[in-house]
This record gives structure tokens, sequence and C-alpha cells, in this order.
């Protein structure tokens, strides 16, 4: 591979710029904003490598599908990734255009520098390097390119009905990961489930001057007293049944727990803790992270919300809720907890809707895909990486895993500090040459393994 | 009177073009938009009735004062105004622009339009249109407009303290007030107090992407575990000792809620209600509405607020609220009280910030002013006016006339349906030229009573 490494270093400065081009580019789903133009970027730097993209319409944004036959002929590795990126909101905290790719202390801050776009260029580039120095890919390769992962895929399982052969594959390099800075490689085996929730509430036409606070029904109070008898001040969720299918870890889950790095202090002041909830540490803080459910309220809008003091009595009251389930729950069984939960109470005036559902995803540790990735770490990144049983985060592993009972394993270009999801986000742009030879690595040695 | 209502009759269209001009500057406090511009304007208006406008300079928005000798200078009227309108957000609820003034339906619509723009010009017209009819107001006139009012009022305590001799007056006319749609006038001799706080609670630097929701405390959640201890779900304020001082209402308080025409089924339509809090009705309703303090939530901010799904963890939150008080509630008392109440609690790590407190305020209802305005009013609408001990908001009235001991009574140009400190703002165009007869009829009748 020394041969191969060389090449992607001499050619740093074309792949960054295609990141740069590729990050400039806004796709954000939720907002519907550039969704095809980025989708038709691909589509060109697809058809560089000599596939013919098949550009997929489905009831949403399109999945591009891509295909490159390999020597190894019997052999199949599959690259899941999305294009579409979270919202940029509030813009007013970036330090740079959330869509400007500025480069800065040797990282590019953009909206998807890490999520999704900086680990679907390095396999793409992957790829290209590898035809470039060696004439033909080691191993059959599929791309598949979704556009709307930060929505809840709401049609991947579409498409995995629809074409089954497409999904057919030895390995699933899902979507991407990080690594700590400097550090080592996160392999990541599985996902959290999610089930993301909207609970409305609606007592007037509109909103009234607050001087009738004293007669009307106040829709932001009808949200909080429903939401406190969600969650007590311990951090446990006490919707009625919501932990009845959350198991106990195993002892190998545990055991994996024990040889994590999680660096407390650098999290805390990276993130601006004081500390952790309930003054969590150690094993009992990382099973929480990796191995429990969460019900996060993600946003919370009523009344005024600007600056100064207005005296207004809202007429509707919006709360934004995701909650990340753990095996067994699923999205299915949660929400009607969740309606019958509020009903018992008198809040049967709050409204329940649902965004997105996606179960939580285990492969097997077992398998030869995920023993290869963690084989080909160390020679790209000297140290041998961490693995974890489960992401604290959620990706549509399940619909798209579990239905062909395949093996996937996630691993990528980010880092720790990436602000994925948050304003000012960034890619290392080291690591980011990195993730191109490891998915090289991953490919050579998956097409022999 | 006769000979004057006719002109005023054959001036209106005038009288509502100025009405027009004034709805088209926007004057914001709580934004700091177009308030020097709005001065000016009535500065120019006050000149031509032969004033000579002191604009006077505070630590804020400056305060309006003008003066013009009448007949009887032995008498003398004060009208109080603001020029200071609420913020317009959401504007996206206004049919038409909440600054364009249009009229429609025999309304003009606007930000302002009834409060307190339409009172303010109904006073300063009436005194022009007494001029042009009879070359002299009937007794001595003080105007005094501020621009402060919707903020709190910051520094009209400041004008009372250096300019006594201004505050000298045998009846002060308070802002403005409304009337029911075709129905009697409303009089109002007192106001609610307000304490106008923000709660804020920060737990990290910035959002989060929510996968870190297991392990790193929500702001929002913090929030609503502390509110949810600050009022019971039958709608009780349980702040500890928020209630101690306030007093059963008297024996004639409550036989003035029996001469009160508040029409429950037209309210509920108009807001678009289900009931009222409690399923109250009558006068326990107008009990509660006129006597009670509140504690409302105005607003509530935290993380994603736009359109569809973000997994986001929020850094901070706020919520913004106002609590009416009513005597002998003071803001001073309240807020150590708030504040004691959540450390209490655990809830230290809240901070509560005072963003403008007002005492309430009841002028005798048995002085001269208040007996000659409710005379007043029948020659006008034709029917006996509604007295309101204490009006369910809240203006400056306390550290302005309690502290100079003068007597101050509310009427005005609005309607109960004019959807002040809310989206579509609107007045009545016959109102508002009635409420310009009522201001001539009170200054005629005040300066021979």
């Amino acid at each position: 591979m020394k041969e191969l490494y060389g090449y992607i270093d001499r050619h740093a400065q074309e792949y960054i710029a295609l990141l740069q081009k590729c990050c400039r580019q806004p796709s954000i789903s939720a907002q519907n904003v550039g969704i095809r133009e980025m989708a038709a970027l691909l589509v060109e730097e697809l058809s560089r490598l000599g596939t013919l993209p098949d550009v997929v319409e489905t009831g949403g944004n399109p999945i591009i599908y891509a295909e490159l036959p390999g020597k190894n002929a019997g052999r199949t590795i599959s690259f899941y990734n999305h294009y579409d990126v979270q919202p940029v909101e509030p813009v007013e905290e970036w330090v740079s255009d959330p869509f400007g790719a500025e480069i800065r202390d040797g990282k590019l801050w953009a909206r998807g520098a890490t999520d999704n776009k900086g680990s679907l260029l390095s396999r793409l580039l992957a790829v290209k390097a590898y035809q470039e120095v060696y004439g033909q890919v080691p191993l059959n390769v599929k791309f598949i390119y979704e556009g709307e992962e930060e929505i809840g895929s709401p049609h991947l399982g579409e498409f995995a009905d629809r074409f089954p052969q497409r999904l057919k594959t030895d390995g699933f390099a899902w979507e991407g990961g990080s690594r700590q800075v400097g550090g080592p490689l996160e392999i990541c085996l599985g996902v959290k489930g999610l089930l993301y929730i909207e609970l409305r509430c609606k007592t007037a036409s509109g909103d009234l001057h607050s001087s009738n606070a004293a007669i009307v029904k106040n829709p932001a109070w009808r949200l909080v007293q429903a939401l406190a008898t969600m969650k007590d001040a311990q951090d446990n969720i006490t919707i009625d049944g919501f932990m009845d299918a959350v198991r106990e870890p195993s002892a190998y889950e545990m055991e994996c727990l024990e040889t994590l790095r999680f660096r407390e202090d650098a999290t805390k002041e990276r993130m601006g803790l004081d500390g952790f909830i309930n003054d969590l540490t150690g094993i009992p803080l990382l099973k929480k992270l990796y191995y429990m459910p969460t019900a996060n309220i993600a946003g919370f809008k009523a009344g005024y919300i600007g600056q100064g003091a207005k005296t207004v009595e809202p007429g509707s009251a919006v709360v934004k809720m995701d909650l990340r389930l753990v095996p067994d729950q699923t999205p299915e069984d949660i929400l009607p907890k969740v309606r019958a939960h509020l009903d018992r109470r008198g809040f049967a005036d709050i409204e329940v809707v649902k965004l997105s559902g996606e179960p939580p995803f285990r492969a097997d540790p077992e398998c030869l895909f995920a023993k290869t990735v963690i084989k080909c770490a160390k020679p790209v990144y000297g140290i041998d990486p961490e693995v974890f049983v489960s992401s604290s985060g959620t990706t549509a592993m399940y619909q798209f895993c579990h239905r062909a009972n395949l093996d996937a394993v996630m691993f990528g270009a980010g880092n720790e500090a990436a602000n994925i999801h948050a304003p000012n986000e960034n890619i290392i742009l080291d690591d980011f040459v990195s993730a191109i030879k490891m998915a090289a690595t991953v490919m050579e040695e998956f097409a022999k393994a």
C-alpha cells in the first residue's frame, strides 16, 4: 500500500479542493435547500470513476446508486453515505459562512464537512486513487448515496424493497465515524434508534395580550406540565412503559466499555460543561452514553422569543423531542406509549406528531468484515482502534441492514470535535486524507481476506 | 357640544389621515426601531397646537412634554400617552403589513393603532378641534408622551422626580382604554403591576449533537423542571410566598364586578378558546381576571425551532415570564421570592434576570375627575360606561401617580377585539372619532365641574 499512500499524499490538494466544492453546495433536507444540485454534483464525480450512476427517484429526495466491477469478482464492498446535511441554525454562532468551506487552522469549516461529505468523498476518492495507481479496484464496489438521512431516511426502506440485488454485499461501510484528535480511529458496530416527535399544544387562535393569562390556558404551561411527568430530576425517563424493553448490557458489552479511552476532562472542556449528568464518571458514564436511551428536548418554541420584553400569551407552543432508543425498543412501540402516558395524565389536548423513527441496530462483532476493518486501522493511524458495540447516535442501519441481514461497520473521516449538527462543523484535513487511505486499505484487505 | 361634534365629524378624514401617518412610522422600544422619528412627528403636531414642546432626554427614549393655558386657569387636565409600540412578531401572522396602516372593514390595521397612537391622537385632535371651534381650550392642558411604556417605563420615575411642577394637575387621563364593539365605554381606575423576568439556563458552550443528551444536562429540561414547581395544574401559582400579600377583594370591589357585561361566549369565539381556565364562568371568572395575579410564560426558546427535525441538544435556553401583580404585591418583593424559591429547590443554576417592574395602582373611585369622566361617556356613546376598579393589564400609573398622589382615569379609543400586543392590531375608525369627542367632552365638563 506504500505506493498508494504516497500517491494519495501527493494528490491531497486536489482531494481537498473537491471537498471544498461539495461543502459549498448546500443540501439541507429538512428545509429542501440545494438537494438536486448536490445530487447532480455527485453523479458527475461517480461518472468520472467509470460508473453509470442511477438516480433513483423516491417520494422524496433521490438515492444515487452506482457500481464498479473489481479484480476479485467474488467479493463486494458497499459504501453507504448521505449527501444531505443538517440545518445551520443558529447561523449567528458560526465563525465563518456555513457554506463558505473556509480553511483555517488545518481544518475545513462547513456544514456537512464531516457529516457526511468528508466521509463520502474519502471513499469515492479512495476508489479514484486505487484506479489511477492500479487500473482497477480490487473487489466489486457499490455506492449508495442517500439524500434524506438527516430527516430520518423515510425512503431508504422503499429502496431496499425495490432493489434487493443492489443491497447484496459482503460488507457495508456505513456512513462515517470519527477519531479522537490525533488518537485512535473509532470503529462502530451498531447505532441507537430514534423516535423524533413534536408535542404541539394550541389553546387560542393566535397570541394574546398577556393580561388574558389569568383566564386563558397557556400552551407553554401545558407543555411544561406534561414534560415534567416524562422525566425526573435524576434524568430517569418516566414515560409509562418506556424502559420496559431496555435490556441490561451483556458481559461482553460491558467489557467493550473498559477498552474505550473516553477523555472526560477533554470532553467537558470542549463542550463547556461543568460536569456530566448526575456527576457520572467512568464506566457508569459510558454505560449511560452508549447503552441507555434518551428523551431529549431538541427545541421549545412558544410566544415571543426576540430581544427584550413582550407581554404576550402564546396561542400555541411546540416542543421537539428526540428519543434515542436501545435494543429492544422500537419507534412503533414507544410512540403509542407517549400518547397513552399523556392521555392518562389529562394531556389529551397535547398533540403528539411523529416526524421520524428508526429502530436501533447491532452488527455481529465476529463477522469477517468487522474483523478486517478493525485490522486495517493500525497501518493507517499507527494505533489500534477503539471498537464500539453501539454508537450514541443514530443512522438508518436497521431498515437497510436488518432487512438484508447485512454486516455493517462504521468508520470515517470525522473527529470528536467536529461539531456535527452544531454551529462550526469542521473536518481536520489530515484526517480527511487518512480516511482516503483507510478506505483504500479496507478495499485491498477485504478483497483478499 | 353639538357644534363641536359636528365639526369633528366633518374633519374625520383629516384625523384618520394623521392616524395613518403616525401608524406608518414604526416605534418599537424593545428593538429600538424608529423611536426618534416618531418623537419628531409628535413634536411637529404639538407645535401646530401652539405649544412649545420640550423633548426631555432620559437615559433611554425621550419624554415629550407640552402645555397649553386654558380659559379656566384654575383647573388642569393632563394627558399621559405613549408613542412606543410592541414588537410585531410573529410577523407572518399579520394579514397586512404591521406598518402599512391599511384601512379595511371600517378599521385601520397597524401595530400601535390602538395601543397607543389612536388614544394619543384622539386627545391631541380633541384639543385641535376645540381650538379651531372655540379659539382656546376650556382648561389648562398638559401633554406627557412617553417612549418606553412597552418596556416598563424605566425613566418615567426619573421624569417625575425632575419635574414635579409638570406633574401637578387636577386629573390625569391615562393612556387609553377600550369599549365593547358597539357597546359601553370602559373606564378604568387602576392597573395590575408587572414583574417581567427571564429565566436563563446554560449547560454547554453551544448546541450539541443530541446523542450527548445521555450524559449532558439539557437546559430546556432544567427550565421545565423548575417551572413545574412554580404553578400547579389548577393554575395556582406555587412560588413560595407569592400569594402572601394578595388581599381578598373588598365588598365594593366585588360589587363592581356585578355591573360588568363581560361576554364570555363572544370572548371565547374571538380568541378561539374551548373554554376558560378551570372552566370558570361568571363572577369567579371576573374575579380571577381583574383581581388575581398571574405567572405567564410569555416566551420559551431552546434549541432548534425551525421546520422539520434537527437532532440537537440545546446549550442554553430562555423563558420569558410576565407576572401580573395585584395590591399589595410589588416587583421588589416578588423578585427575590422567585430567586429563593428556585434556590430552595436546587435550581441555583437558573439565572433570574429582571427586565422590568411596575407596582399595581388604584385611583380613588370617588374623586371629582373619575366622577366627571364617568358622566361624560353617555352623551358620546349613548350608553352608560362600565367602571373597572382595576384593569387586567398594566401601565406605569404607580410610579407616576402614586408619587404625586394623583387621580388617574383610563379611557380611550380601542375596542375589545383590537389585538393589542398581538398580530393584526387594529382600531375601529368610528371609535377613533368617538374618542376625539369623548376627550373634548371631558375637557369641557371638567373645566366647569
